[in-house]
């Protein structure tokens, strides 16, 4: 997988097409009577059509089927994977994990999806407000299955072991020491080589942004250049014992069959997409006299609260402590 | 009721008197220590008192009896209302209603009240964020009994049969192709002439607007003029056996008794009003080269979200269908 | 002209035509092949298309020959007019006026315009930035003449002696104590009876409109029902020896001829009108225990600038002063 | 007590240290490798760090041991304190309370903590937004003991009893017909030398500003000078036998113990501080001429709502009523 | 010339380098101690270093010799060049142009910079505040010779004859019915290939951005997938007899010169950029039942002014016109 | 002068009397009818009366005798002081300048006011919109003679030799190395004890303002609380032979007499005021890893324009420099 592609760029209006169908990206219109290969076009959209450009988020997928082919959704067990914090008392104590456990894949298989583990939240999916953090452990590939957030974006940090994500825009690899985002409502499907684990942290009802500099000036923290979106990448591929969709829809999961991958664009272009950054790529900054500037200089995306005021914690009492990672 | 009357605008400063008392409205003031005829004023907030002009909202009643005047209410059945959504499991699956069945009123009398139906809703009308959806199918006229929803505003949509709607500020006749709206407060009554259903939004939190146009221009889409607001009306109308008055608040029905009809407005002036609106008159605009444009290009009004990004449903997956009706 | 009639609001989508043309305002759209009574549409923009709805201003003008149908300007003296200030030695003093004399309408006929005197101003009206002050002392009503202001909005303040202002939206009497506001690009002729004299505020760029009014709250200061606007009135009147258009533009004066009079308006519809005000209507507000407020808590209208901080002078010294009257 | 001191200034940047201890206040930096004395220095934040100036918060106190030093923190018993609403039917009756009964100190010591009972409220804490009120019934002082709210902001309103706030940042006499507000975080203990009763407003998620005055200009209603800041003072004072902090987290209290006051900051600087205010300097303003102003006119401090619109209840029906006491 | 490529996209963080020198574009960071091929990095900005991140533009480019390295400017002839306007008697006739005439070639060699006429312009590049409009009519191409516009951003319009547009970010092929933006500080040199004639509008103080759609959604008008950038093209060219660069400075012509070519730029990276767009892929859109729309409805690009309401010309009488072709 | 005592902060609401006339300050209001000490109230206001509380300034001084109490201004020499630059010929050559000479005391004795020389500047003090920068050379102190800048703030960097300033709030010494602010409309007086030299940076119409910080967080660059504001000092000096003011007014210099020291103010309160500024305390922050960032990242202080995107210059090209002092 070393020979995997990207464009570089942070929220560009990207175009790509995989290079075995030539011409198949329809040129000077969005949706023509009849696509090229006789694909379909789909909008996916990431905001509401009415935000001003800044925040107005859509992609345009031209695909082998259309992804509603699919047959009814029905329940599935959640797993450890939850949305309701309500029910758990609080606790102002300050709180510490150990790491997690990954399962030994000699005795128990257990893929990205049946690894996740809902560490803490707030708010709720329904009310399109809050996050939650949860953790992956798993140590099998996702075979003939994608999952789908209908929730929110997943910013994935993998701890221990790469992993390889297969989505409808193109496949990444990402490291430890790097980070990926899949938007809402974007399939994707996980390979693993190894006991893998890493971090997910969830946000509902906002997309992650590059932080607004002020005096910094015009370069500095995660530069937008050294943002990675993969290439237009299908697979022609029927799965006559039904290929699961997995979705996670206002906090619980839900399964669907259909007898084709999703994997299916052939091409695409649009400014809604999934990316990866690798961290050894942030431009620190910090105090060089004296003094220590806050955490927040360490900020490589944010999501913007609708409290101006509160975008992260307050009230907090700091002592004095080295941050010596980027703080996401 | 041909011979109903309105005044043409969408957020106006109206002022309006019955022509059956001339000088009933104060003239340059607002709250004379005694009033034209001996009616009482009242203020009506549609807002809070510190907005800027833009979104300030409030009206100024002048009634023969002041609205207080009533007994204290008690808890009533809500029927078929509910805002008890959050107890409902979510199902990601795309939804489909039958008609709703209108009794016949040879079998049972059923109002406008009575008639109502929760179909679907998010958000709590405590916290004042979210929507509902209900039906309403009815056969009969409200007698001495009002409507008051204490919760957000009411967009009506008839479906079938006319509706006239008797307020505070006087009377509408809102036919199928017709949309009303009835803002937080606001007293009102409904007759019907016939088996009759149609579709209500509530929101709550916030008014309907008419949307920024952007490049379209000072023109286009629904335009301000062609909104109907009624001019005044009252009936001096004692109930011995007691008006009902029905409140809906924080999603409950209330009921209370007084002895006299609270259409008893014989002047007023304000900005905070109900209004219809004839679908015919939507200047509709779209694409006429090539493509076609998303549907908000359909929008007659909109009650904006707090969450700038999200107005509207996020990540939603389009193929390509027409819509050949205005969208609200 | 006791029987003048007005409509009541300030900023409303007003709707009005001529009593003698029933029917003369299309309804349902604003620009139909053939409008009644073969009337010509016209759009006057008061701002750029594309201004959000708090701040878009136009209105459509239904009349009988469209204002086009002039000959070419040509330049003429501009009298006491100027926009030349920059070329006036600045002054840090205290200044004060002395009333300016009325001509006697016996040594010399003197109409509005001819009466028009400037005291003083900054910016210009090129770049639409900035303010002028003038005075107008006249004894002489204007016949078959009309002024148009293209360089921006006049504020009218008379001081001696009622004005008659008939405008393409129709009929205006402003006596003193009230003023009225003439927007930029509309047409008018002004009617005196008598030897008068007033102030008038232009501002190049930007609209009056009422001031936020904070925790005032929702009614205080002008209201803004206490402004009155004119009811459409026309007259079909040929000019064999020429009607004048007089047109100030970019700080210089300019006039035409045409063969018919400019008040032609059969009907019009829109929220960019002339209007007037009443002082006595002013809700006066100011500390009722201990100590005054600043003179801004006069305001009647405001017209923004461009810088937040400077709505008004800045760095000035106050001694304890009444201000009696109200501040426009 | 009459010899304590304040600061004037609202959300000034402050800075202070105890007279007994000369040049505790670092100079020209917050965080020295070694403070003076050496001190311990904090940061308190009272807002995300990223909030522009205008919102930014916080204070840097410099203190004998650090605040973290404590055991960890157990549930107690929340008495008539909730934050559970949503459990209690609604009611759109208008309510009154009778006053709170005071226990009697001969029959029952109740201190601050123990004599809090909720009214009633909105929101939650957790989501930070809403408010609570409460009122507080006491005969005692907090002895080795005191409290800390992380769920918002006390607006405390003495009616009977003045009450000495120690604090963190120092000491403050509130007496009734004063008001003073401690911010979320800040830890301190109530004496009181009687009965005492009063009114808490607690806000989640905002901070109490003045409001902007709009053509009040640049005095009235709550001039900033008039709000008062206390100055640093500490004691360096063991409690063998355990010294406790109560702690309102997520609307439950927490008690935790540590062995020394919490009142040991020495010397602090910032702008997120306790502050009190006295009614009497409150400069009313209303109307002079006729009619009056909504009650908003008498706002002393607002908390903004994250709904422009919405800043307080809207759909109210006003009839004419005096105000005559400021209103909060 | 039919093989040059493009990146697609408007306003995306671009990166392109020479395929004569791969590797060329630092990874990682943007100012190496040494770059790659001892080439010199330099920041070009087209914003204030401090601009949040939708309006910050800013590119770096690797060359082989600094742009700084030239003789001193000195003035020249601005020719037909002019930003006198002020000094140009007003006119509010309505104006036409006849075609400006192109020299032929075979009577006097005139390039792009000796072609250029001022038609007529606002306001004054000095303050950064205003427009201007030119024509250019040229039968040569520029030989070692480039133009520069330290006044603002000019968007090029051929009317007849395609122009070969040489930049310091690679060559662009911008033929009639196509347009082109070249932003403040870019040096460019044009080749033409007949007698060849077109328009530009030169902005002061504000960069060309899409608009914001509003109802129409996500789609529509100028699509930013069909704007299109050109790849990195460098030479590396020695001009003993000297290259000539041409600056606009304050509406002034001056010249140096230098010994080598300046499209020495062998990899760039960045989001300030030349661009160009072929008005046939504009997504037309208007009303398809009655009335038209205004014509802000073909924005193909804006350039916002600081006065919200005025940012194209207020207070225009408009009669009913067809618009047949996209507005810029 | 060692004794001279500051209040810290940035932008407080500051309250201050000389200790000679303890209880001069009114308390709990700003204008009694009779202050205390007899002294006159007056208001200086520094912004718009409705600015909002973020921008608006203003300051009350008590004083001997009221500011207006002197003779008329009449014009004076300008010296090298001007504000034509428009009749200069541009040049967009790189620019410097040799150190000014600073006349020797011996041969002709200059103060302050007659060392002012013009370097450069843009736009105009009329419009409120522009800077200028200014260098003072001199060797006297400033004798019964005060200055005071009509047209803006002056930003003053001493470079060689002390400067004493007297202002109506107090004095301040400046020291090579430091910066101060008088704001417009602010007497001053300046006493040196050497040859003198220093830069003044004078900005038109806003005031200078913190930084937002974004991501560097609450603390960082400029610190708020090492401005120093001066304490109140007052002279009751009586000049028989004449003391003068002089003002800078739209560019040009005006002289007047009065017979007593403007420097009479007993007390005063108010955010208002002038302020200087220790560099050393400059909390310098920069990349830490690789690259550089823009020198934006050593703004002490800044002045927004009303163009948001061209805070400061645009187009630059920038080679890597290093910024080794603050950045103003």
């Amino acid at each position: 997988m070393a020979g995997l592609k990207y464009m570089s760029g942070f929220g560009n209006e990207f175009a790509s097409e995989d290079s075995r169908c030539p011409g198949s990206l329809p040129e000077g219109q969005n949706n023509p009577q009849v696509c090229p290969y006789g694909l379909y076009a789909e909008q996916l959209s990431g905001s509401a059509f009415t935000c001003p450009r800044s925040t107005n988020k859509r992609s345009w997928l031209y695909r082998i089927l259309p992804s509603v082919r699919h047959k009814p959704f029905s329940p599935m067990s959640c797993g450890d994977l939850t949305e309701s914090w309500n029910e758990v008392e609080p606790d102002p104590n300050q709180l510490r994990w150990k790491p997690f456990n990954i399962p030994k894949s000699s005795e128990k298989k257990v893929d990205f999806i049946l690894g996740l583990h809902t560490v803490c939240g707030a708010g709720d999916s329904k009310s399109r407000n809050g996050i939650a953090i949860h953790m992956y452990t798993c140590n099998t590939s996702m075979i003939d299955k994608c999952f789908q957030n209908a929730d929110g974006d997943l910013l994935i940090v993998p701890q221990q072991g790469e992993i390889l994500i297969t989505t409808e825009f193109g496949k990444m690899m990402v490291e430890p020491n790097e980070i990926c985002v899949i938007q809402q409502g974007m399939r994707f499907s996980v390979d693993v080589f190894r006991e893998t684990r890493g971090y997910i942290l969830e946000v509902f009802g906002a997309h992650f942004e590059l932080p607004d500099l002020g005096p910094i000036g015009a370069n500095g923290l995660a530069n937008p250049r050294d943002f990675q979106t993969p290439v237009a990448w299908y697979e022609d591929h029927t799965v006559a014992i039904g290929y699961t969709i997995v979705n996670k829809y206002q906090g619980k999961l839900f399964s669907c069959q259909q007898d084709f991958s999703p994997f299916n664009v052939v091409a695409w272009h649009g400014n809604y997409t999934p990316y990866k950054y690798n961290l050894e790529n942030f431009m620190v900054i910090n105090c060089v006299a004296f003094d220590h500037a806050d955490p927040s200089i360490f900020t490589v995306l944010t999501a913007k609260s609708t409290h101006d005021v509160l975008n992260n914690a307050v009230s907090n009492r700091h002592s004095c402590l080295s941050h010596p990672s980027a703080w996401l």
